[in-house]
């Protein structure tokens, strides 16, 4: 029976082992530093496909089969698939679904996806429901664009505290045996809101969450920053990670100078790739953490991570109404518990 | 340790109980044959709020707080929300959360959210992550018809397959303990294409993916349609709900026209109300099971349910692009098994 420390954090009991993962990405994100973590770089952000809807899709599906492939399994050997992306309906996710014909579990948590897939995959094992289950997240930069903010065919002008939705796609196999990273903690989110209304600055809205969860997981288990190996968090950005070690320090007394790094920042060369304050998507978190981190555990140069994904839950018809953006973390932690190779 | 039975039906060996709900509804459904089974009709479809979308979030965390105080339980003594709608983002449901300030895990599964948050509750107090889950879905005419098909204020004609969104909410509250109906049985559905492409035909769409979970649950389990005292599906409508009984006779040899209602055909008086097909959205099954059929479970009515929601999984942007509507149901038995009155 899975135990429960402090307010928003579990301790599950049958510990699910991050068995595989696979890790596709588009143009922009192949030539950047993480170029050589990811498993397939697509040349074209079209994949192939009629529209940017079904390069998406195609590329969720490509990075499950691809986790499935180097895990041995196919997805009859799945028992849950749980999947959410940004856009729509999560057409994403359903059409992969329709593919892959696993018992289909959609989820919807912004570019907290990925974290929360990993949640309710663990607590599926944990509960005996799944040996094995499969999570994917993924998004496009101009699926994305077009839906959130403008069609990326207006080049519109775009202010320094925008970041760029990242092409690609991640998917993890989580098993109740194995070997690899183990899910040793889980911090859910609640949601809050800090009045920011700018949907050119998520990295601003989503700061304080992350720092809100990353303080609620110290509480909550006792353990300082310095328990892990590393801290990263989804998809800040540049200006959005200065704010949440700020809110961290301010809120919590904890220092994360030293040990702490954004998904959203390490995806790009931000002065280079003229991504201004960095990644942001579902993917954004996905790729790095199933990519790069995932294989620097494999080789045990990170024994214990912890993986806090921020979402931002505000819709372009929220925003319309001149509502706020509401805002979630959630945090999971992974660690090398039974050696380095799987 | 719960035991998966068949391919896609899972027993939970700490089986959760239904211990409360709260069901608030729309204007229309307040003068249908179900109006006294309601915790709340509104007369206004604004619900005082200043737009459509502040009404239906007005009416899921009525129908929260009602399922609480019902239950003299606090949002703080509940450890996890699930939640979803229909809106792009779910912002019903992330804008309760921010109210509610409970961890909360955003799903989607169109209207087959409401057993989809079931099934996950289930796992999380199963695996031991919650004593107590709140579950909620909502759905409103005026967001849905406007966000999927057109403004309500066109009075587009409607054809007669066309069925019409249900205004209103449904909140469940699941616990380890406690008396009421128990959650002992759940099949996860897969998704299913049959081609289909009017979105004006919704019953059509998704009465083949019914059909499929249900004959799966009978295959899993070894149990017959008579095993339960009523089955019922979320939102097929009155084509829908002939088309399943077909298909379940023709798929599975099983004979559905003894104990098999749709809630879309409960919640009106299809001749008297002209909603032709009769209700849809995330909300129709939900205040019918909650609502209704819960009560009559308490009072003795019915011992054994089958509720099976189904849910199309298409987006506007997927049906301009000439997509057809991929489709899920999930089924959960609920069955009083320790007396009648929680």
């Amino acid at each position: 029976m899975a135990v429960k420390v402090g307010k928003q954090t579990w301790i599950p009991s049958r510990k699910p082992v991050l068995i595989q993962t696979g890790v596709v990405a588009g143009p922009l994100e192949g030539q950047g530093p993480l170029k050589n973590w990811f498993d397939h770089v697509y040349t074209d952000p079209m994949a192939g496909e009629r529209s940017f809807e079904g390069a998406e899709r195609e590329m969720m599906l490509n990075a499950c089969y691809t986790a499935l492939r180097k895990a041995d399994r196919t997805p009859e050997s799945v028992d849950v698939f749980l999947a959410g992306d940004l856009l729509n309906q999560i057409i994403t996710s359903s059409g992969s679904a329709l593919q892959l014909k696993i018992p289909f579990l959609g989820i919807y948590g912004a570019c907290s996806s990925s974290a929360e897939s990993l949640i309710i995959a663990t607590a599926l094992i944990d509960a005996g429901f799944a040996q094995t289950v499969l999570c994917a997240v993924s998004s496009h930069n101009s699926t994305s664009e077009r839906q959130y903010r403008y069609p990326t065919e207006y080049g519109i002008f775009r202010k320094p505290t925008a970041q760029w939705t990242v092409t690609g796609a991640g998917a993890a196999l989580l098993a109740a045996e194995g070997r690899g990273p183990t899910v040793t903690c889980l911090t859910i989110g609640v949601v809050q809101d800090y009045g920011i209304k700018d949907a050119l600055n998520m990295g601003a809205a989503m700061a304080p969450a992350a720092a809100a969860t990353l303080v609620r997981h110290f509480a909550d288990t006792g353990r300082a920053p310095d328990y892990y190996d590393l801290i990263v968090t989804g998809d800040l950005g540049r200006f959005g990670q200065r704010l949440a070690i700020e809110q961290a320090a301010k809120n919590g007394g904890f220092d994360l100078t030293k040990n702490y790094q954004d998904c959203g920042v390490l995806i790009y060369d931000c002065e280079k790739q003229d991504v201004h304050s960095g990644g942001s998507g579902c993917a954004c978190s996905a790729v790095v953490a199933y990519g790069y981190l995932y294989r620097r555990m494999l080789a045990g140069e990170i024994k214990r991570l912890l993986f806090c994904a921020t979402g931002a839950l505000h819709s372009p018809t929220s925003m319309m109404q001149g509502g706020t953006i509401p805002v979630i973390a959630h945090a999971v932690s992974l660690e090398m518990l039974s050696g380095a190779l799987p």
